[in-house]
């Protein structure tokens, strides 16, 4: 139960996401404590970008066969990341079913609510041509692509502890490293910012049109910004094209931001980390609606 | 989004669940319209007991292959039991996971967050010696014992299309019957309500005790109510102990009400199906919360 006052015109925001095939890598590491990062930052991210904070999350975990030492893990993680944002975790259900989760498989969702006032809605409707692209780092693959990179680096604990050159540590750990939340980095700022895209799934081309007004493209320029190694290896190694790398992994950006660009440099003196990485421009005619340069 | 106005002082409910294995049952039928009308009551009635309106409802499917018309069929059960308790299906995700859920199997997992008035809540902490416990009859096993009525009557689609004597249709379809809400029955009395209890897994003795106070005893009279013919199949087929049988399924009560004695006769005048089925004593020394004379 969350009692709910405070608020003058309150719309509640509420999303649901699950970690996706990231468990299987959280399994073969034996590593539970990351995961319940993973799905809390994931579903904040996701109503923070319509300018919500989040009130409440409730997890669900379906499961073969519950090791309680593996639950606890799960829920230290979900538990963490809550606290960080001031969010409650409230609930969750646990529900053990061997004849449909095998072996230590198990799948992890999560149900988030936050709110917003109403006139403080960010919903990308005043982004306009001129506008500046920012954006922020992501800390990795976060929750999106693990089908296409477990296919390349394989699931097996021996596969994961391999060491490539380009990485600081073994493959496994870098794919395991928990999303990244945005929330309180940008919370201070919102009053400056015209639209957010979570990049999730379908990267920058599917995620930032859901922002954009109709007739406007988001150029981004790719030197803007190094494209981490891990990025780079899944190329290399899986012999994958730019576009589908572009459609399928985050590319190191986990949040694109739009601004007008006289308040570019007021929002990076307040978020020295933040970089400029694109512009919206006029959609020219047969132009996507997003383009990387 | 949902804009939240018009409360006085409100509370927010949420809870999450699954539907569990009768999935393996809707999957041998080849029949996918009725589990999301499970999640959905599943979710409203748990949220109910404390005297919550449901306001929005969000589901996850986890599915190994996504069939169109097997997802837009649970979809159709999800809307269908949303729109009957005035909820909005605000939102959802399906998660394509086919390392993780095999052949036909998926998962089904429900959010629901309904509302009360901090001052209506309903606790259970006004129950006392003497108060009236009335029941109101399930249609079915709800969303609980799938595990042990799939080993008692099988999961092919040939053993669930036998036909028992004991019933008026093939096992299969008794197995299927959607979880019925209590909501829009009960809600306009509850003013009348001392305590609500949603007989999910566990049975009486597992959900009946979180609403009573300390030092008081639920007794149920077994025979005031006909235990449906497929339980007493369940019972008869898989020798299964009767204690086992009231700790596994609801035995066709779906939910007990506790209110006063001297408001039984209101009640049951407006919900001519309810019945006594009970009454509350203080517990004696080393006696069971919950008995069934």
């Amino acid at each position: 139960m969350y009692e709910f006052k405070g608020y003058r015109n309150p719309v509640l925001v509420s999303s649901t996401d699950s970690v996706g095939t990231k468990v299987k890598i959280a399994i073969a590491l034996d590593r539970y404590d990351t995961v319940g990062i993973d799905i809390v930052n994931h579903c904040v991210n996701d109503i923070f970008t319509c300018g919500a904070s989040p009130i409440f999350f409730l997890d669900y975990i379906g499961i073969g066969k519950l090791i309680p030492e593996k639950a606890e893990a799960i829920v230290r993680g979900l538990a963490g990341a809550c606290r960080e944002t001031n969010c409650v975790l409230i609930g969750g259900e646990t529900a053990e079913m061997s004849d449909l989760y095998h072996g230590k498989d198990f799948d992890l969702a999560g149900f988030i609510v936050g709110v917003v006032e109403k006139d403080e809605i960010i919903t990308g409707k005043k982004i306009s041509a001129g506008d500046a692209i920012l954006g922020l780092s992501s800390s990795g693959l976060h929750t999106n692509g693990y089908t296409l990179a477990r296919r390349i680096f394989g699931e097996t604990k021996k596969a994961l502890s391999k060491r490539y050159h380009e990485l600081d540590k073994p493959i496994g750990e870098v794919l395991l490293e928990p999303h990244r939340s945005y929330h309180n980095l940008l919370k201070p700022h919102l009053s400056l910012v015209k639209g957010m895209a979570h990049i999730t799934g379908g990267g920058f081309p599917d995620n930032v049109p859901r922002i954009l007004p109709e007739g406007l493209t988001a150029r981004f320029k790719s030197r803007a910004w190094e494209v981490p190694p891990v990025f780079q290896l899944i190329q290399r190694l899986g012999d994958v094209s730019r576009d589908e790398m572009y459609h399928v992994f985050n590319m190191g950006i986990g949040i694109v931001v739009v601004c007008s660009p006289e308040n570019v440099n007021r929002i990076a003196r307040e978020i020295p980390e933040i970089r400029v990485i694109g512009e919206v421009t006029r959609q020219k005619k047969g132009e996507a609606r997003v383009t990387i340069d």
